[in-house]
């Protein structure tokens, strides 16, 4: 496939412009899923298992993920972002803030994207350390509660505020 | 069209995850057209007419842009863009970092994003106040050379400095 041109954001948008690949990323970087069977049951937007192989094969194409045996379970295998997905981390942090604004967010589902904008750029490269750690095996370089934690923390207390 | 999820990033990613709408927008941002005939005739991608089109109208929809008589040429439309696609700038600032980072860019179509992404937040809100004068009549708050003249300086610098 050819590209259409060599500016940046067009090339970006070459590779990252459909309705699913950023929805993906996301549930991986934010909800902890690794392997095809947790993405496609955790998706709240409910992408069709069909969409989601084709998806993934794109995102491994492109060096987005990568795929390897599941150590634990010898018949299954987990996908793991790589630092070229976990520098998307800024890129989801705006189109966030830019939805909190501008789209028909609801509240639970938009505390982490707040957090996120409100703790500015170190908190980006805190949590992107954390995804190096979990996906990358690089070493932590951060003792107290992960960006990911505090993240899941705050859902939870809204979830549990609005009551069942 | 029902909304998939009220998640800020899966809700952006329904109005501008496909190939074209941010591409148009960064035509009408960075290249400064504003009609139909410009924004297909510059476009670098080749945009096809039927495909702009149907892109125009779903950014209308979305109040991403609004469209009005040329008041230069009775039979001409010029298309603005509005506070909620001037709000965009960020976002693109950061497709445009990544791009810069992971994918085969041209020098001459990425200097603008270098300048950008190296001026940080004070020079985005500088552009998005200029991007406000010329397309919502804001008023102008800075004297001297404007963001846009400067990236358009560098962008000719670089493209002389290759040579014919």
């Amino acid at each position: 496939m050819g590209q259409r041109s060599g500016c940046p954001i067009n090339l970006s948008v070459e590779i990252l412009g459909d309705r699913w690949s950023l929805v993906i990323l996301r549930d991986m970087m934010f909800g902890g899923y690794r392997s095809f069977r947790e993405i496609l049951t955790h998706s709240r937007e409910g992408i069709a298992s069909n969409i989601l192989a084709s998806r993934l094969k794109m995102l491994l194409r492109e060096g987005l993920v990568t795929k390897a045996g599941d150590p634990h379970h010898k018949q299954k295998s987990i996908y793991s972002l790589t630092e070229k997905s976990i520098a998307l981390v800024p890129v989801m942090v705006q189109l966030g803030a830019w939805g909190r604004r501008f789209l028909p967010v609801s509240e639970e589902l938009t505390i982490r994207a707040q957090l996120l904008e409100e703790g500015g750029p170190q908190m980006w490269e805190e949590f992107m350390e954390e995804l190096r750690h979990i996906h990358l095996g690089a070493p932590v370089t951060k003792a107290g509660p992960t960006v990911s934690d505090r993240l899941q923390a705050a859902y939870e207390e809204v979830v549990a505020k609005k009551g069942p």
